[in-house]
């Protein structure tokens, strides 16, 4: 049996990761392929309970320290990882995962003064080496993405950070998607999600050739 | 101000720390130090919540992937020295600590399996190179230490692992204090709490003279 495709989606507040990642799994099953649609953090039970220490809905509401908010989605992604996305990956399965550990380099590290090089032990720690077939950046100005996310009634810590760390989690994205071209791919996030959907449904084919 | 002095106190289960603890910081506070007497995991609000999620008391019961129990550990240590313990030893005030960083060695790497590489990167990332300046490793036969637990009613979910186990984390209790014998200490805890408070007393002022 192959092993199944991993393919993340990455990018800012209201970029249409979640719509994106729904369309995405219905074309791949359309394809004739089984698909794990999952997010994070979350996406396995000890992973999501320390999703609501991170979005402060347990008996600490936060602010957490830099570094302690680091290791808890390292901690998370490690669940997530071992429980849920290898073994799917190994029974054939096609994995799509709404975040992933780019977004931890985006927020954490570019945003939030994690250091680089934190960052590089804790993914060598918790990942073993396991990085996703396909990434697919959603680029779109901080400006429009929090417009949008706050025209869906969502809001979340992040979206109440001033504009600077916005700034420097979109110029991440971007820098980490020229730094990987091979794995990743900058989507243009401002057009329609049928249009969106299109292109990643383009790029898919043309890198995974599912 | 003179920084104050770190003392932790490590051991197995049913050892005596917690006892330990308290009689040495009224011995510490009689000798005219501000104490503060703190615990790991936990010690600080957002500490205490993650601590929780080890214990099982979240929504999730566990078990734990051994790397993601080790990475919650260190989540739970680094907001407790960032927030605690290194504040008040910047202040002057004398820590001590009942369990600290070579219980996460001699339980998720001599016990459990957590690599040792891994270990020295989160304890890098997370202590930024804060050492206690004594550790007591209370020493204990494993049989007669669970037995002393399991007499004054107390049960976690260590104790109930197989005997192996608990051989494996006292050897390594003893091989810490083997292998870093200017910072550690190891104590006959098997004497009459009064005897080993002494024998600790006598370690603290022949080691930091306080």
């Amino acid at each position: 049996m192959p092993r199944g495709r991993f393919i993340t989606l990455e990018g800012g507040e209201g970029a249409g990761k979640s719509t994106q990642a729904r369309l995405l799994e219905a074309a791949l099953r359309a394809a004739g392929h089984p698909v794990l649609r999952t997010r994070e953090p979350g996406g396995t039970p000890g992973a999501e309970a320390i999703r609501g220490l991170l979005l402060g809905q347990g008996p600490y509401q936060g602010p957490w320290d830099g570094v302690t908010e680091g290791l808890l989605h390292f901690a998370a992604r490690r669940e997530h990882v071992v429980r849920c996305i290898r073994p799917a990956l190994d029974a054939g399965t096609w994995v799509v995962c709404d975040r992933f550990l780019d977004s931890t380099l985006a927020y954490q590290v570019f945003g939030q003064g994690l250091s680089r090089s934190a960052f590089d032990s804790l993914a060598g720690i918790t990942l073993e080496g396991l990085r996703p077939d396909l990434t697919l950046v959603l680029d779109i100005g901080p400006a429009e993405g929090l417009a949008r996310a706050a025209a869906r009634g969502e809001t979340n810590r992040y979206e109440a950070l001033d504009p600077d760390f916005h700034a420097r989690v979109r110029a991440g994205f971007r820098a980490i998607a020229a730094a990987e071209p091979e794995r990743c791919a900058l989507v243009d996030a401002t057009a329609a999600p049928e249009g969106v959907a299109a292109e990643i449904l383009r790029l898919v084919r043309g890198r995974l050739a599912p």
